[in-house]
């Protein structure tokens, strides 16, 4: 086998990669997302782009190992969704689906997961084989690779830490009819909240006053030294860190990942988190290391090459 | 191959059993844990006493597949032990050195997450592979199965349930530094705390009043109907329930078993659990059933047998 696929299954767009098993990039390109009639037309139009692809590289069907697809929605070990979203799909065998319209072999995954498992194989966390993944972007969402393998679980939906509770005394609801959840105040959309919050309870002078509040704008601010940006990421800070410590003293990553938009703002951003999860870390797990996502939008078909090679 | 053995090292003693490689315990005994000289005499011990059993049975050391051993300790998935609170242990390489001593292929394991895989394979959550299993005894331990094998992690500190942060605002500390540790209200210690600090609130009648105060009593005198001890029981249910679901969403279980000497109340305690584990569960867990161990001192034996089967 010379050869395999990675799709990365989002709510606007689909990513592909054509890839070497041993992880070189040969090809990317993207198809839009057909949503209509309840996502009927997406794994179709997959299918064809696939097809397509290995006509154009005049590739065998028989030097593909097969294809690796993430999907915006738990995905059983089975390669079974339940209900998305994002797509439109209710109940969607993908894998089996997916492997009767191409005959290649398919492995379906949680997106977020094989985000995850593309840091380990080719971004951040190369090398390590315990690590957690947490995308900061809309909402929060997380994948763990246990022993090289993503957690998977009993419902696919293993590590969505987005929904860890963090703060017991919340009672605004997060999206998911919940309160409390990490996602309220380590997504984009939470820290631009926790900023508006800051903002209105004094006069303290910022530069943020005046701006439109975003997570980008607040950790601009961060790097020009202003203070109440400071106090602003000290809040994320402690949630994502507490939230992560949670996280570590389950999962015992050697490695966590932090990715996604508001990852943008870079290293800056991880003395503010490292400080809280010391705080509430077990001793087993204060040698945990923290860096910044490396794949950018190329985690997903990477983490989804890597499922089908190493099933 | 016909037979394995199963060996669980605790503070006080070390139990074994001779397993059939289907899960038929052949034989049990136990011998004392000498920890003196920093527990040197430990595997030595072992290696006798597995020894001795052999002669006795008139088995062939080629019909064992090999030991499992459960360890008081994080333990790295190289059967590696960095140090031991109960054992005398610093650095010491279990399997290998249990291996030179006997001959026998050697799986070493934490005693928490073989407890939970010994009840997977022959107790309460036998038929699952992906399971959850809370340690409710002096302390809180627990072990995760995932996809019916140990989450060991990158330290062999995975599924430290016990000091998970539950409350943010607790300012006494737990017995390792933190504060607000899963570990400080769910333990049998815990238990009593919280049942000595309700009754010093106020003079509510209670069958507690008088008594010695132990998890024992406070579930006896909530079978018995005591007001005071369902309100106990409660906060109780509510700590560890959103413990658990901050779990579930990490691990994505089928079923959480609770064990360990607190379980012994019984069934009565589940509903009070469940109550606050559905409260803060994201939806896909919301299905996860929960159930008491079955195994009780043996869980561990079985699930060290397991664990070299596996192999």
């Amino acid at each position: 086998m010379k050869y395999c696929f990675g799709v990365d299954v989002g709510g606007t767009s689909i990513k592909m990669g054509l890839f070497t098993m041993d992880g070189e990039i040969l090809d990317k390109w993207e198809i839009v997302t057909r949503r209509e009639n309840q996502g009927e037309n997406i794994l179709p139009d997959i299918a064809a782009s696939l097809k397509a692809k290995t006509r154009e590289r005049e590739i065998d069907l028989d030097e593909i190992k097969g294809v690796g697809i993430g999907v915006p929605a738990p995905v059983t070990g089975a390669g079974i969704v339940k209900n998305t979203a994002n797509l439109g799909w209710g109940y969607k065998e993908v894998s089996k689906e997916l492997h009767e319209m191409t005959g290649l072999a398919v492995q379906a995954g949680n997106d977020a997961n094989l985000a995850a498992l593309g840091e380990m194989w080719l971004g951040a966390a190369k090398g390590w084989d315990n690590i957690v993944m947490v995308t900061l972007g809309t909402g929060v969402g997380g994948g763990a690779i246990v022993d090289g393998r993503p957690l998977v679980g009993a419902n696919g939906a293993g590590t969505e830490v987005g929904h860890v509770c963090v703060n017991y005394h919340e009672t605004r609801k997060c999206g998911c009819g919940k309160t409390g959840c990490l996602e309220q105040y380590a997504s984009a959309t939470g820290i631009a909240r926790l900023a508006r919050v800051r903002l209105a309870e004094d006069d303290t002078p910022s530069v943020l006053r005046g701006q439109e509040i975003s997570a980008k704008t607040v950790f601009d601010a961060l790097k020009q030294g202003d203070e109440v940006a400071e106090e602003i990421v000290e809040q994320f800070g402690a949630y994502l860190g507490h939230g992560l410590a949670n996280l570590a003293i389950i999962v015992d990553p050697a490695v966590i990942v932090i990715g996604g938009g508001v990852s943008k703002a870079g290293d800056i951003m991880i003395p503010y988190i490292k400080k809280y999860f010391l705080n509430k870390a077990f001793f087993a797990n204060k040698e945990t290391e923290f860096m910044i996502a490396k794949l950018d939008n190329d985690a997903g078909i990477c983490g989804a090459a890597k499922l089908i090679i190493d099933n």
